[in-house]
C-alpha cells in the first residue's frame, strides 16, 4: 500500500508492517474510551450531513475520547483521539447502511491522521489531547489547538457497570465521507464518497466498564483561535444540549486493523 | 474549497480566508530558508522517482529548511519545514516540465500538512523541526520524530552574498506526485498524478542572503524508531554525498498562496 | 560553582562554561523584549513587597516578555521569559537601593530557572511562553501553564522610536528577594535576603526600538488551573489598570552574565 | 510555607493545599515504578558522594523511573521521574543514617522540581521522560533533554512476582544533599547539608509487582548536548555495569507528602 510520499515505495501503517505483513491485534492495543452523549436539535445536526446521509433514530451526539497505548503498528507507542458521532443512514445507488457517522475525529499524532484520512476516509484532524486530570472521583478531559482549549469534558458519579451489547444504529458500524479536493480545479473533488467500517471481526475485549454522568462544554472559538478548524468547533458549539444521555467508560484490549473498511456505492 | 471533514462546510486555508477571500501575501510571511546541496549517485536517486519522472541535469540533492513566521492564513503563527528536492523532468501525455521534484516535505504542524497534501499534492509528513542552535558562527539544524533525531544539518563559514537568479531546473518550479490510495481496494489508487508549482507570480522578496558550507548527516533509523517513515529516512541515508555543493541562506518577506498549482496530464 | 546535584562536581551555567571560564557576551544573545506598563493601585501593589522593600515613585507595573536566542551558555539555544516589575526602594541595615523589583519571572525552560533561583535569587517559575502571533501590524503574546492561558498581551500602533536612556528607579538596576525554606522546620527559612542586579557593565546594545500601545489581560485562574501558582496570577489580576503607560519593544545583541549580582545587607 | 516568589504569600504544594491543609494520600497518586539495578565500580561511585557520605553495602546502582498520575496536589495531574540511587551511610556530628542516596532525580515538570529542591533538598533536574513504548512483551523507557536522548532503559522477561519487603540500606529510607550557592560570594554556599526521607508512614500499597530483566544504556553526551547537565550524564556513563541485578516493576496507589523529611546534623 502506498501513501504520499510515493517515490520511496510502500509505506508501513496499521494495515501492513515493515515487511508487508499484518500486525497482531490479539492483546493490543490497550484502549480507554470515554464517551458522553446528549440529545440535540435534529435540524442543526442535519446541517452536518454529507450527500447521501440522513439522520437515523434520535439526534443523539456522542463525544468520544480514546486513549490508546501499546499499538503494535507504532512499535508500542500510543496516541489519543476525540471523535464526534451521531446515528445516520447512508443511501447510495447500491448500498444502504445505518450506523454512527463519524463527523470529525481529532487525534494528537499526525501519522495516524494521514493513514486514516488517506486509506480509510476518516475525517481526522490534529488537536492536543492531554491525559485527563483525575481528582477526587472526577475526570477532566479536553482538547486544544496550539493552546486554544476548545472543548472540556467532565465526568463524575463514575460507577462500575456491565455494558449491554450495542444496539440500534451503533450496532451498524461507523460511517464516513472521504473527500479530497482536485488540485488546480478549485472547488471540485478528486475523491468524494461514503465509507463504512463494518461492526465485528475485532479481537477487542472489554476488561473494565463504567457508567458516569458527563458534561460537555465547547468554548467560544474565533477564526484567529483555530484558523483552519474554527467552523467545526462553532458548528458543534451551536448544537444545543437538550438532554444528557450519560457517559460510558470502557477499558479494552485488542482490536482490528480496519482493513475491512469499504467504499460505499 | 472543501476538505475532510466535509459536513461542516468549506474549510479555510492558505488559499481562502474565513470569508472565502484570499489573504494578503505582500509583506508576509517572513521566511528564513537554509538549503544544503550535494552531488549524489544518479542510479540511487532514480529509485525515488514516481511514474513519468526522470532525472534532469546533475543528480544534486538539496535539503532545505524553511522557518516561517507571520503567516496570515494561520492568523500570524508560523511553522517549520524540511524538504528534499532534486532536478527532474516530468513527461506526461500532454505536459513536459523540468523543475525540482519535492520528494518529501516534513513540517512541524499538522494543519499545513493536510492542506498541502490534499489541495496541492505536496508529499508532506510530520516531524519535529526545532529552531536552530546558533553558536559561534555556526548553525545546527535538524529534525526528529517523537524524539528520534533522524537528520542533522550543520552550517559554518557563513558569509553575506548576493544571490544569482535561479537557473536550470530550479528555474522551472517545483514538481510533485499526488497520491491517495483507494479505500477497500488495497493496493489501488484513488488519486495518482503529477502536479506542478510554476515559478513566479510570488510577492516574495529577498531581504538577506548568505553563502555557507553545509554538512548533512542522516542517522540510522529502524522501523521501531519511525514506524511509518523509516523507509524514507533509510533511502535518503543510502544516497552517498559524492561532493558538497554548498549551502544558501535566504531571508525573505512575502509570498504567494500557490493557487497556481496545477495538475499535469 | 556548585548546584544540586552536588556530588557530580561543579555545574556549568551562565557564569561558568564547561571549563570554568566565562562565556563571551559581546554579540550574543539576541533578545527581543516587549514591555507593557500601566499605573495601578499603590495599596494593592504594596501587598506584594517582601520585608525591607517599599514602593518608590509611581505604582507603575511593567509586564516584560523577553525572547532570547543564541545564548552561548546554552550552546546557542534560546528561551523565553515573562516578568513583572515595579519601582521599589530596599532599605537594609547597610544597603539602600532604589530600582525595579522583579516580583516574579516566568521562563519556559527549567535549566535557567534553576540557575537563576539558586545563584541569583531571581523569583523564577515555569510557564509555556510561545512565540507571538504577528498579524496585520499587531502582536499577540501570552503565557500558559499546562494549557491554562493565564495572561494575554496585545500590541498595536507599533512605530519605530528612539529610546531615551533609563531614568528614575529603572536606572537603578533590578531588585530581588531570595528565599529558600528550611527542610523539616516547616515555616522557617534557610535563605531570606534581598539581592541586587546593578545596572551597567553589560555589552548589550540596541539594534531596534519601537513604541506601541499595549493591552494586558490576566485570566481567571483557580487552584485547579495552576495548583502551585494560582495565588500569583490572582494577585496580579487584582491589580487594577488605572492608566495605560504604553509599550516598548527593543531588539538587542550582547549582554552580561550577571556575575555582578550581589546580596544586600 | 513560602517559596520564591516570596511576595505573593505562601505557595501551595505537596505539603499544603490552597487552604493550607494537607492533601489526602490514601488512594492517590497512582504510580508505576520501573527500577533496574547493576553492580558497578566502588571507586568510581565513591566520586559521586557529598561530604559526610560513604558507600554502604555493595556498590549497586539503581535507575528508577516513576510514572505518577492522579496527584491531588496537582489537582489530579501527573508527571514522570528518573532517579539514580545507591546505598550509603551518612555520618554527621549527631546523625548516622544508612539508606539509598538519591544522587540525581530528573522530572518532566518544573513545579515538583522546585518544591522538591527547595523544601526537601532533592537533587532534581528537568528532563523529557515520555511514556514507555510497550511492544511484544518488552518495555522501552528513557529520557532526553531538548531532544538529546541520554539514557535508554529496556525491560524484557517480565513476570508477575511477589516482592520481598525492603531490607538492607533500602529499608533505611532515602538520603539527599541539599545545596544552594551563595549569591555574589561565588564558590560559597548558603545551604549545604544532608537530608533524610525516613521509611514508612506512607499510605502507599502495592497493587501489582513484576520481576524483569533490565538493560541500561547511557549515551555519549557532550557539553553542547546538555550544557548544564552533561557532567552528570558523563559520570553515570563512566560507571561500568559489572553485573546485572535485575529489574522490578511495582504498581502502587497512595503515598505520603514527605513532610517527615528532616535535616541531618
Amino acid at each position: 500500500m502506498y501513501r504520499m510520499p510515493y517515490g520511496f515505495g510502500p509505506s508501513a501503517g496499521p494495515r501492513q508492517g515493515p515487511d508487508g505483513r499484518p500486525f497482531d491485534w490479539t492483546n493490543t492495543p490497550r484502549k480507554r474510551s470515554v464517551a458522553v452523549s446528549y440529545l440535540t436539535d435534529a435540524a442543526l445536526l442535519r446541517n452536518l450531513l454529507p450527500p447521501g446521509f440522513s439522520l437515523a433514530d434520535e439526534p443523539v451526539v456522542t463525544i468520544e475520547l480514546q486513549y490508546f497505548t501499546e499499538l503494535e503498528w507504532l512499535a508500542g507507542r500510543g496516541y489519543n483521539t476525540l471523535g464526534v458521532k451521531f446515528p445516520v443512514t447512508y443511501r447510495g445507488t447500491v448500498d444502504e447502511v445505518t450506523g454512527l457517522f463519524l463527523a470529525v475525529l481529532w487525534e494528537n499524532l499526525a501519522d495516524p491522521i494521514l493513514t486514516g484520512r488517506d486509506e480509510l476516509g476518516f475525517a481526522k484532524l490534529y488537536a492536543e489531547i492531554p491525559e485527563p486530570r483525575v481528582f477526587q472521583g472526577r475526570e477532566f478531559h479536553g482538547a486544544a489547538w496550539l493552546g486554544h482549549r476548545f472543548i472540556d469534558i467532565e465526568l463524575d458519579a463514575i460507577e462500575e457497570a456491565s455494558l449491554a451489547p450495542l444496539s440500534g444504529p451503533a450496532a451498524g458500524g461507523t460511517l464516513h465521507y472521504k473527500y479530497v479536493p482536485a488540485t488546480g480545479q478549485w472547488g471540485e473533488a478528486d475523491i468524494a464518497y461514503a465509507c463504512h467500517t463494518p461492526p465485528g471481526a475485532s479481537q477487542q475485549r472489554t476488561i473494565g466498564a463504567f457508567h458516569a454522568k458527563g458534561r460537555v462544554t465547547i468554548h467560544d472559538t474565533q477564526w484567529a483561535d483555530m484558523p483552519t478548524q474554527f467552523h467545526i468547533v462553532r458548528a458543534l458549539a451551536a448544537l444545543p444540549i437538550l438532554e444528557a444521555r450519560g457517559a460510558v467508560i470502557t477499558e479494552t484490549r485488542g482490536g482490528k486493523d480496519l482493513s475491512d473498511q469499504r467504499r460505499l456505492t
